[in-house]
């Protein structure tokens, strides 16, 4: 294994999990010349017999500017190419039960997320990692153990069914919500660990394209938006692909869906709630989808610490599942590797022989990069656990009362008032990827959907006491609002009753 | 297997891990007819070779008539019999730094809590268990995995290192905070769990006898208290033996137990915040504890849901593992057996062979039971896990506050106001072990302690609840207090001043 390495003198980074953010923190330490084996599980979904079986799984993800500055900061130009593959979403339409339809923009500046192409973004990457000199791929590769005082993993390899044994000088745990190594490290690391269902459950559905008058497919709703169907304790949404069809994705309670099991109920509860999307699905799609497709849970963890002295930490999922209601997964998880990355470099972390601390027998530099990691991220990822959780409410319910439009227009308001305008997406990259970390504060008024989506400047948890600080402002002026309405109100009923009690009399 | 079952018409529960609440979890089934197989990873802790290991761990703890009524509603003889062997400590005995001792009995009616032996204890139990024809027990077994859907366990023999597969139809998981039985549930179960490790850490000291005139061992403490030293971020405690000893436990902050690692800066924390039990302790003893003993992490867990279908469920420790502020988690982990064998009872499972729910083809009266368990049992044991949690700032802060002396004299005054004295212990426990489930709810004035301690017919979420209400019904009440005592001090001021006034002019 050593013989095939690059640069016999570099050190060795072991990364599981070959997802999105598995394959960017491969290549952030192949760029700091570590020598890195990426592990992972399953086949490479490049290869066409996987494309099968991955047919069921969630196909696309809305990404925004934190996961594109962190693929700008380690691959600028695979970052360029996958904004030019995506499709905009400039704010969500929401679809009444009438059949009218809302657009609510993102932003006042026309700022948009991306709807992307998971596997599109997945394989992208794994092409850079497979092209990467310091980087070897392995795919039908599972950790069964690993020893973390002794530097090593016990990794399967799953097609010829053998078992080795590799050393690592630091290891990644890239490996989804429910981690190997998460679950390892936790036999020698005091870790605070939570994890929990949300009541909810979701389900995948497929909206055609249609065809237009010249016979070429063409979407059958708005492509640029995010289409919401709120609906109080239960909600539809639809991302557009670039083949000019929909993703839908139905939440719904457990038991909510245990009612839905022939053909006739789907339908049935399509036509009551869903009747424009009804039409659009057909009624064949939607009962083949639901019939088959799988009901999946949401689960939301929470970790602490991330890391285990100088050799291990986890990133992405495997530290922090989200539920996906803020479009902020995979975002959290890509800016995960970039504050990694800049607090080893910070710390002046390299491939070289470590700087051993004499006492403690580790690499002080990664040691102490790996320590600051946890106690400045965890605050963050907390903070956008919460937001993500709070964001259903929003979604499924908030969006269709007066009280929040009226307390969206004030919050847009104060941001018009207080803030420059800024300038385009695609030019504030290069800028936004080589961002010090802790970050600035914001100045004037921003609304919070703005910070958490458009600000990679701004950290998830100033985010969260910065909206906490605007929402008791907002419920102020509301009140205030409020108060002169109702005087205004009370001045004019007696304006009009004097007007007929003196006409009357 | 099968043919060396006791009666072959009955069915068979394993239970996994032989200690109390394995131990009476065992008993309680078998003496429902089940033919049990109760598994310990350990060796059996009653064969001298095993003693000399256990020396290390927790010797003694404190149970209380939660615990008392659970073995009465199992093994009457046996609950006699330990409490027998335990020592009554009657309440708090507070060691000021100046060296002055404040008694603060637990309850008004003299009712105590027993400081045990814990391997005393488990030893009896075992004895019942092996005594017992329906249950075979298996020590330095361990689960390797469990197909619950299957109704499996691989189970390892550490002693031959062979593994054995054995079929169940009733799997308790009585393994403790690691659990594994818990965790093998997680792969099939949607369980929200929560680990949380407090900052706190807890190392075990040994207080030898004393000798008195006649050359016989005594108490160099009183025993009938649990002794207390509070020192606002850290305390140490002591239990007493039966054999004039005492156990003591110093609980700290890691930072504060990293800074004690020479002889000299132990003894000289000892001298400057417990002069007095390093006077008892001796020099040596204390040093040589203080380095050789672990120092052992206090780690609170939550679950939920407790079972899977008809067939499995976590009690105990491996259900909620509790800080041991409270003195309440082997007593919650037996009160789990009492409240699972009433609710088999009352849904009326037996070992004969089940009434199949023809839908899902699991027995219908044994899902029920582990259902309503499930139910009902969450919430108290949330309760319990709080209240602890929420008791070691009041052992190691509040104790010594005059404002909590001064709620505390209230509490009580109200409780004797409005509650008739109960009466004794031991007269109470027949009556205790055959309460229904849920309990009642308690009239008039019962302080928390009380409550938590002497009352079992009370649940841990009534209880909290019920203190909740108390609790702010004493605040109201001190501030009318201090108001008063404000107004007659504003009163006699003016009194004072005045006669000086008149005399001086």
């Amino acid at each position: 294994m050593i013989a095939t390495d690059p640069a016999p003198v570099s050190r060795k980074a072991v990364v599981i999990g070959a997802g999105p953010v598995g394959c960017l923190a491969a290549l952030a330490l192949a760029k700091r010349g570590f020598s890195v084996e990426l592990y992972e599980g399953r086949p490479d979904i490049r290869l066409p017999s996987s494309k099968a079986t991955l047919q069921r799984r969630s196909i696309n993800l809305a990404i925004s500017h934190r996961g594109i500055a962190a693929l700008e900061s380690i691959e600028p130009a695979t970052a360029q190419r996958f904004l030019e593959s995506a499709i905009p979403m400039r704010g969500r339409m929401i679809h009444k039960l009438s059949g009218e339809l809302d657009s609510q923009p993102y932003d006042r500046d026309g700022q948009c997320i991306n709807s992307i192409d998971r596997s599109l973004l997945n394989e992208g990457l794994l092409d850079e990692a497979a092209a990467s000199p310091n980087i070897q791929v392995f795919f039908n590769h599972r950790v069964v153990a690993a020893d973390f005082d002794d530097k090593t993993l016990a990794i399967r390899d799953t097609t010829s069914n053998t078992e080795k044994s590799t050393m690592f000088d630091l290891c990644i745990g890239a490996d989804g919500s429910y981690s190997v190594i998460r679950r390892q490290m936790m036999r020698v690391v005091r870790m605070n660990y939570t994890q929990e269902y949300i009541r909810d459950e979701y389900l995948e559905l497929k909206m055609p394209a249609g065809i237009d008058r010249c016979g070429e497919p063409m979407f059958l709703l708005d492509p640029n938006h995010l289409h919401i169907w709120p609906r109080h304790s239960f909600m539809l949404i639809a991302l557009p692909n670039k083949d000019k069809t929909f993703t839908c994705t139905v939440f719904a309670p457990a038991e909510e869906f245990d009612r839905l099991h022939t053909p006739d109920s789907i339908i049935s509860w399509f036509r009551t709630n869903f009747p424009d999307a009804l039409h659009t699905i057909g009624e064949k799609s939607l009962v083949e989808d639901f019939m088959n497709n799988p009901r999946s849970p949401l689960i939301c963890t929470k970790a602490n610490p991330y890391h285990y002295k100088d050799r291990a930490i986890i990133l992405g999922d495997a530290a922090h599942s989200m539920v996906p209601f803020y479009g902020q997964g995979l975002n959290a998880g890509l800016e995960d590797v970039r504050i990694l990355a800049t607090l080893l470099d910070e710390e002046g972390v390299t491939s070289m022989p470590p700087i051993y601390d004499p006492q403690n027998h580790y690499d002080r530099r990664l040691s102490n990069a790996l320590q600051r990691y946890t106690e400045t991220r965890h605050e963050d990822l907390i903070a956008i656990l919460d937001l993500a959780m709070h964001n259903y409410v929003e979604m499924r319910h908030s969006v269709t009362q007066l009280s929040y439009l009226f307390r969206k227009t004030l919050d847009t308001f104060l941001y018009s008032i207080t803030s420059p305008r800024v300038v385009a997406l695609t030019s504030l990259i290069p800028i936004l990827a080589k961002l010090p970390y802790p970050t600035i504060k914001p100045r004037g008024w921003l609304p919070l959907y703005t910070m958490v989506t458009f600000r990679p400047d701004i950290s998830y948890a100033t985010v969260q006491k910065r909206a906490a600080t605007q929402a008791s402002i907002l419920t102020a002026l509301s009140w205030i609002g409020v108060t002169g309405l109702g005087a205004a109100g009370a001045w004019l009923t007696r304006k009009i009753f004097l007007y007929y009690f003196e006409r009357r009399w």
